[in-house]
């Protein structure tokens, strides 16, 4: 059967220019989108969501990106974790509010790291989740680490860990980046319509990254998340989740404005 | 080094008589005096705390206790959880409010069961947690069943999990258990000092049921589990949140009015 892992970005649910601001009308419209997906899909779904303006902006304060270190890293990996619920909060409720079967799974809770990388994963209960039919939801969160103390990992990595894990189970996987672009820009603003790890490096040095604070790096970092699921077989699209009826169609299958890796 | 574990009742800490009502001046009293204790204390502890009027009233209206039967159960399940989450925000903003270095684990996400009992369980990142002097909080929730759908899982059952799987790392590991009453009361409503398997076989017919709504059971649930973790070696205390001060004195090792188990 197939999967589809659906990305919402920080950029897109959050407003990067007020902290702890969600765009609660573009949740709840992307919910009804997914929703209306569902009605003609035949395949699982998994939701992951950037943390934006919320756990961003503690991060950065407490530069919980870089680890743990004192009380203060302490205590900005406490607010950092807080935050990344907080955001999650909203998300499950509008997808509620859709009669949307949502289950949120907490990376904090089930992933464990080593230098920045994936140490240990516990992936039991999403196996049974899509089994009986529930929308797992999982989110940007900070994880511990056991030489950092903490890391940040993102949406696009925690989704990337799920593709891994239910590869067994699922095929096609399939992963949809909503973003607040038309997918990737080349140096002249124009959407690449489809990028490959040589097309990439070309282009590397073209791709603006994310104007807001985002300690997960932006596009860069999405584009290379993107190409490594590539190397397993997961096919990404990069859309806009702003284009009403985008994301619907994506989830659908038909033709969207956007870049595919 | 010694652990701690203290529960945080679900009629101690929500209204039993309003659905999702928190007693928020309660739940700050209680971290002010966690705070306080571990100034002079030199062990590590882990917070758990019940789903009271949250959990508990849904998953009463959906019998998600029962686990999944058709799409109504799979919104039962979906509502349950996220009635966990809410009551878990509220304990978590007031212990932040304190300054406490909370660091909140989801049940749902570190834990599956098979018709009832538990199954798979992930507990990598409860150690380092710990190891970096983060305050884990855990509570009940509802967890995936791979036989029932989904089950009821107790704050004290999680925390009974962790103290098996922090065993070889702590020692001793105690559990404190704050509700609404004296500890455990003999018919004549006199609270028992001690309480042993053999005493409890006697007294269970006496032994009154939590009056809120309540799936997990209440009062007979609590001493059940404390009876199993006396068999790993686990004292527990059973005392009263409501009293000022004495879960303060509990955790410093100081005598209050309540039953040993």
């Amino acid at each position: 059967m197939q999967l589809t892992l659906i990305k919402l970005g920080g950029s897109l649910i959050t407003d990067k220019d007020k902290p702890f601001t969600a765009k609660k009308a573009v949740i709840a419209r992307l919910a009804g989108e997914i929703k209306s997906a569902l009605r003609g899909f035949r395949g699982k779904l998994v939701i992951g969501h950037g943390s934006g303006s919320f756990g961003h902006t503690v991060a950065a304060k407490y530069k919980t990106a870089g680890g743990i270190s004192g009380k203060r890293g302490v205590k900005g990996l406490s607010l950092t974790a807080e935050a990344a619920v907080r955001i999650n909060r909203i998300v499950a409720e509008q997808f509620l509010k859709k009669d949307l079967p949502v289950l949120s799974f907490a990376p904090l809770s089930m992933v464990t790291a080593e230098e920045g990388r994936v140490k240990t994963i516990f992936g039991e209960q999403l196996k049974l989740a899509l089994k009986r039919n529930l929308l797992p939801v999982v989110y940007g969160d900070v994880i511990l680490d056991e030489k950092r103390g903490c890391c940040i990992f993102s949406a696009e990595k925690i989704l990337g860990i799920i593709a891994r894990q239910l590869r067994e189970k699922y095929a096609p996987i399939r992963m949809i980046h909503c973003g607040i672009t038309d997918g990737v820009y080349d140096g002249r603003g124009e959407t690449i319509g489809r990028l490959d790890e040589a097309g990439f490096d070309r282009l590397s040095k073209q791709i603006k990254g994310s104007r807001s604070v985002d300690v997960t790096g932006g596009m860069a970092h999405k584009v290379e998340e993107c190409l490594e699921m590539a190397r397993l077989g997961v096919r990404s699209w990069i859309i806009n989740g702003t284009r009403r009826g985008d994301l619907r169609k994506a989830i659908l299958g038909q033709s969207v404005r956007g870049t595919v890796i």
